[in-house]
C-alpha cells in the first residue's frame, strides 16, 4: 500500500524508504479524532518511533484510547509513542531564555525521538556571556546545535563562532513591541556574520530538532 | 599569534582550530588593497584554500599581483587561492532557473573549495516536473543539498521531498513586483511543508555553500 | 425595481442581468436578522441559488424560520438555497493540507452552487508529489483548477505546471510565524513561475469559486 | 526530444501538449546571445507564435541576426515571431492611466500572439467615470477583461461591476510615496469587493494577457 | 483657569478659543469615572455640545449618573451632551458597505454635534456604480465628504470625480487577508487618482467628521 | 466636445464643470511631447490657469515652443500658464526643514494657482519652538494649512494645535534609515493626536495644495 | 557562587559588580513559582532593591509569601522589595497622554527603584503645548529624561528641544488602525529631528526607566 | 539676536544656551553655497567647533573658500572647524566590522567635536568572540558606548553584558537580502535582552556619537 485516503488526509506511506524517516502529524488545526486515526495507521505500519507536533492534552486524551503507550509533553506539546531507546550522535540544544525552552524541548524531543543523544543548555543569553563560555567543550563535541532564541536573536551567532559544527537557529516569539511576533529574532539570524548557520521558521522547534537529527545520523554514519 | 590588527580589521588565525577552516573574506565594502592585504596574511598563515566573497575584476587585479596562482570567477564573483585538490562526500547545487545560476554557482564553488564534490542540477523550476524527477538519482545519493530559487521559491520543498539529505535553501533575488527583493522566496523557503529544510539569507550562496560543506563532511567522517 | 434601500443595505437586483449572477450575501458583520432579510428578498426577486458566505449556525437558524428549504454547510460556512441541480463542466478543487480544506469547501460549494460540476482533490502538498502526479488526468479534464494553500504555497506552480487551464490561487492562512497569516503563500502565488495562475485573497474560497465557476460557464458555452 | 539541456537552460518541448502553448522566454537577466539560442530551438520545434518577454533593443538586435522575421515592439518589450494570423473571440485590455499603458501592451500583445481578438481601452481612471461608462458595450462582449492600473487600482473593482466576464488585474508600479512600488495597487486588488475578479504580480502584463487568453480560448470552444 | 490637574489628565480648558471647539473625550483606555470626571468638567466650563469617542455601556452608566441628559449612541460609541440644535451647511457622509456604517455613524453624529447639517449615503459601493450616480445631486450639493471603505477603499476616488467639495476619506478595517486591518484601503486613499482627497487614520470615524464639520463651518461663513 | 481621445489620453474637458477646476496634467512617466500636446489642448478650451506637475526643464522646452507664455519652477518642478491674478483668502504652507521645501512649494505654487492668497513658514521644525510660536497669528488667520514634514512629522500635530483652521498633512521622503522613503512621517501624520488634520501621499504637495484651495475657496464664499 | 542552576534559570549573581544593578526578572511567561524563587535567591544574595517586570496580581501573591515586604503596583505591573530609600539626581518622566501612563509609571518606579529621585510630568501631548511649556524648568534641571509616548509619538522631539539632558524615549502601543501597535510612535523616534534622543523598544518602560537611571547615577557622581 | 532667516534656514542662536551645544548642519540636501552660509554664521555668533555631517567634498571646497581653517574627514563626511581641543571623560566607539567604520567614525569624530576623549574598538563582531573579550577593560572605563553593527546587529547585546556603562547602539544599512537595508539590525538592537541600552536611527552615527557626548559632559561633572 502507498497511499490510504481517508477523507481529510492522504498519507504517505513510503515517506520512511525516500525521506528516512515515516510522516509526523501536524496536530494543529486537527481534531482529537483525526489525530488519533492518522497514528493509529502509522503505528501500524511502521516499526519505529512516531510523532505528533503541537496537540493539546485533548488530543492526548484521544491518541491513549488506541495507543496507550502513548505519551504526552506539556512543554513541547508532543504526543509520541517511543519503541526505540537508540540515542546516538550528539546533539546540542540551546534557549536563550526561560521563555524560549518550549521551542527548545520541541526540538529537543524530536531529535531525540528521531534518534539522537540530546544535552541542553538553557538560558544562556549573550549578555551573560559567562554561562555560555563555560561548555564550550559541549559545543565543540556537537554534531549539530539548535539554538532558540528569541528577542534579538544573537546567541545563534555568537554560540557559532565556538563551534565547527553545523547550527539550526530556531527564532522563537518570545519578546514585545518591536519583536514583532519574533521577525526581530528571525532576521537576526537570517544575517548572522557567523558562517554555518541556517533558519528554520519562527517557533519551529520540530523543524530544527529534524535538521539537526538528519545532520547528526548522517554524522554518525547511519 | 592569535589575531592581527590591520587598522581597519581584526583577524582570527585561531577560527580554523576553532571552526574548521580560515576566515573567508567578504569583498563587498572593501577596497582591492584591503582585500589583498588580508588574503595575502591569511595565505601565508593557512595551508588550504583561501577564499574571497563578492569582489569584482578590481579586486581579482589586485589579489593577482600579490598571489599570481589566484582565480576569479565572474559569475560567482569569487576570488580563491585553490591549494588543495581534494573533494570527497557529494554536495547536490539546484537552481530553479538560469538567472538563479550566479547564487548557485557561489555556493558550488563555496563548497568545492572546502572540500565537497559537487553535482549542478539547473533550470529544474517545478512548473516543468519532469526536469527534477528524471534527477531523483543524484537527490538520494548527495549528503546534502542546496537549492537556490528565486519568485515563488518552490523548489526546495519539492526537492526536499525526494531525498533523505538535508536541505539547505537559499532564496535568491530573482523576480520582480511582488517578489520584494527575494522576500517572497525567502517566507516561502521558511514555510516549507518539507521538513529537513533551513534556510539562509537572500542571496547568500557562500553561506549556504558553507553549511552544506561542513554538513558533508561531517557525513563522510573527517 | 433596480434597486431596494433597507436601512443598511441597498440591493442590486440587476446584478443578475449585468453580472450573470445574483448578489451574494457576505455574512461577516451581519446580523441573523439582517442576512435574512437579505437572502429572503433575493429569494423572492430570483428563481436560482441563493447564496451567503461566512455565517455561524446563529446566522442559519435565523434564516432557516424564513427560508425552510435553506442549508448550513459548517466547514466553508456557507448558508445557501439550492433551487437548481444543473452541474455542467468541470472544476477541480486542490488543497494542499488539511487544515487547507474549509477555503477549498467554500470554494467547491460555491463553484457548485454556481451550476459547475466539481470535483476534490486534498492533501497533495508537494512534499509527497505522487499524491498529486497520480491524478494528472483530473488535472488535464479541468476547465478551471481552484488551488488552495497556506504555508509556501508551492502547489499552484506544480498544478499548474500539469495543466491546460486557468488556475485560480488562493492562498490560506493556514500556517504560523513566518506564514504571517497567509502572506507567504500570497506572495508565493503572485510571484508563480507558471503561466496561467491568478490570485484571490487570503482564505477567499468564495472568491476563487466564483471566479472558477463563471470561466467554467463560458468554456461550456453558456 | 523531450527536453535539450544548454548549459544554462533546460528546455520543455513538451509543454505546448501538456498546456497548450509552448515556453516562453522571460528575458531579464538573460544575454542577448540566451534568449536567442532559446528563441532559435523553440522556433525549430513549434510550429506557432514565439515569443520573449522583457526585452531590450540588444536583445532584438542579436535575435534578428538568426530570426529575420522577428519583431520587438519598444512599448511592451517584447520580441515575438508571429506566425500564425488567428484571432478569435474577444480579450478587453484596460489601463487606468497614460503611464499604465506598458504593461497593458505587455497584456495585449501577448494575447493577440496567443490568439485573442484584443480591443484596447486606456486612460479610463476612476476619477472620470463617463469614460468607462461610454464603453460598457465593449465589457459586456469580451471573454475575458485585463485591467491594468498602478495608485489605488479602483479600476479594476469599477469595471467588473460592469460585466460578466472574468476579470484579471495587474497592478502595476505607477505611482510615488506610499504607492510602495505597486504595493498599493496589488492590495486594492485583492481586496476588491467585485466577485470575479484575479490578480496577477505587478507589472506582470504577461501574466495577465497570458491568463486572459487562455479563458478566451476555452470560451470559444478551442 | 487655564488647565485643571486630575491626577491622569491636564485639561486644556482654551482649546474652544484657540480651535473652535473645546476638548473631545478618548473614552477607550480610560475608565467610566475618568471619562465622567472629564465630561462634568467640560460640561461645566463651556456652554456647547460635549463628545467622548469610543465608550462603552458601561462609560455611558458612569456618565448618565452625573449627567442625566447624556446620550449613548451604540452603533458609533459615542456618548455626548447636546446642547445646541443648530445644523448648518451640509456635509454628506458616504459608507461602502453595511459593514462600514459604525466608522460612517462616529463621523456623521460627530459633525452634527459640531453644527454640520448631515445626509448619509450608504451601501454604494464600486461594484454597482449605479446606486453612486443616481445621488450625484447630494454629492455635489455638499459642503464637504465623508467617505468610509474597508477593503480595496475605491469609493473614495469615485465619489471624489463627481464632486468639487472636499473629500475626506477614512478607511476601515473591514476585510480579511490582505485588507491587514484595513491598510489596502488605506493604501488605496493615499494613492488616489482624485485631486481633492485626504485621508485620516483606519476607523478615524470622529477625525473625519470632525474634518468635515470645520470645513463645513468655514464654508457656511461662520 | 465632452472627451477628446488622443492615442495616449482621454481628456476630461468637463472637469472644470463637474469639480471646479481643469484637469492637471501629471507630468511624470509623459514625453516632453505629450505633456505639451495636453497642455495646448487644456489652455485651447479652457480659460483660467493651466497647471503640469512632475515637470523637467525637457517637459518646459517642448511646451515653451507651443505657449511661449508658460513658466517653469524649478524647485516645485511645476510648468504652468498663469492667465489670472486672482488670490484670495488665505493658505499657510509650512515646511519642517530645509529640505522640505521643494514639497511645500509645490503646494504653495498649486495653491496660488488655482485662486488662493499664500504665505510661506519654512524651517520651522518642531525641536526650535519659538520659530513656530511667533508667528502664531498666521496660523490663526489662515483657512487652511498645509504642513509639509518629513523624518518624525511632528509639525502638523504642534501647528494643528495651535489653529481653528483645516490641517492638510504632507509627510515628505526627506530622512534616511527608518525614515524609509516617507513611511515614519506618514504614519506619524495618520496618528496625530490633534483633531482636524487630514493627509496626502507622500511628496505629494501638488495634492495638499489642491486640498487646501477648495477649502480656501469655499471659506471665502467663492 | 558566580551562577546557580534553576532548571529553568541560570541566574547571574556577578552582574551587580559587572554592570552596577543585580539581574531583574522579567515576569511574562515565568509561572508564579518561578519568579518567587529567583526573587527569593536574588533576594540572599544582594543587599538592594530587587525588581520584577510585567508581573500580574498572582505572581505577587505567591512572592508575598515568601517575601512578605514586597510590594506590587498594579498600573506598572511591578513587583518589588525596596531596601534603600536612597534618590539622587533627578530624571523627569514625561507621558503624552493617561494612556501612555502605565508605560510612564513602570519607568518612574524603575528608576526611583535604581536611586533616581523621579518627578513626573502627565497628559503633556503637543496638542496643546502651553502645557508642556509651563514646566520648561523642570526640563533643563533633569539629568535624564524619560518620553512615553503613543499615537504619532512627537512629544520626544518637542521636549528634547527644550533641555539639555539625554532624552530616552520610549514609544508606547496607544493608538489604533495605522499605529500598528506602537511602529508609528517607534519610527517617529527614530527619526526625530531633535539631537541628544535615542530610543528603547514599544512599552518598554523598564528599559527607559534603567537607561535613564544610569546616566543620572553617573551624571551625580556614583 | 535669537533666530536669523536666510531664505531658506531660519537659524537657532539660543540653541547652545538653551541645549548646551550649537546647531548642527546636516548636509545632505544642501547646496555647499548653503551649507558655507550657514556655517559662516555659526561661527561668527559661537565660540566652541562647529559641525556638518553628511557633507561631500564639494561642500567642504565651499567652505573652505570663506572658513580656511575647517578640515573634512572622508570616511565620516563631516565638515568641522575644530576651535577647543578639550577632551575629557570616555567615550567607547565599538564597529562590529570593516564596513562599519564610516558610520563609527561619524560617531567617534562627532563625541570628540563635543569636548568627549574617544577610545576606537574596530572589527570586533560577535562571531569572534575573543577580539572583544580581551578589551573588557576599555568598556568599563568608558562613561558611555557607541556600537555600531549592521547584519543582525548582536554586537549591542554583548557589549552591554561587559560594561556598567550606558551604550547607544546605532545600526548601520551594512548587508543585503533580509537585512532590508539596516532593519534587521534596528530591530535586534531594540529588542535586546540587555539592559542600559538605547538606539538611534540606522546608519546615525551623528546622532550616537551627540547622545554620547551628552552622557559623558555631564558624568564628567561639566
Amino acid at each position: 500500500m502507498i497511499e490510504d485516503d481517508l477523507e481529510y488526509a492522504t498519507l504517505d506511506y513510503q515517506r520512511e524508504k525516500r525521506r528516512g524517516f515515516p510522516e509526523v502529524v501536524f496536530g494543529a488545526g486537527k481534531t482529537p479524532l483525526q489525530v488519533t486515526e492518522i497514528m493509529v495507521r502509522l503505528a501500524a505500519s511502521h516499526a519505529g518511533n512516531i510523532l505528533a507536533t503541537r496537540c493539546t492534552a485533548e488530543h492526548y486524551e484521544a491518541v491513549k484510547q488506541q495507543l496507550p503507550q502513548a505519551s504526552f509533553d506539556e512543554v513541547s506539546r508532543l504526543v509520541f509513542l517511543r519503541r526505540t531507546e537508540k540515542e546516538s550522535g550528539l546533539v546540542a540544544v540551546l534557549a536563550a531564555g526561560t521563555s524560549d525552552i518550549p521551542v527548545a524541548e520541541e526540538a529537543a524531543l524530536t531529535a531525540m525521538l528521531l534518534g539522537a543523544k540530546v544535552e541542553r543548555l538553557y538560558d544562556v543569553g549573550v549578555s551573560g556571556l559567562h554561562r555560555l563560555l563555560s561548555r564550550t567543550d559541549l559545543l565543540q563535541k556537537a554534531k549539530a546545535l539548535v539554538v532558540a532564541a528569541g528577542m534579538e536573536g544573537a546567541l545563534a551567532s555568537v554560540a557559532g563562532g565556538l563551534t565547527a559544527a553545523p547550527v539550526i537557529a530556531v527564532p522563537t516569539s518570545i519578546g514585545y513591541g518591536a519583536s514583532f511576533g519574533g521577525l526581530a529574532a528571525l532576521l537576526a539570524m537570517l544575517n548572522s556574520c557567523c558562517s554555518g548557520v541556517a533558519v528554520v521558521n519562527i517557533d519551529n522547534g520540530f523543524g530544527a530538532g529534524y535538521m539537526a537529527a538528519i545532520i547528526n545520523r548522517q554524522s554518525v554514519g547511519e
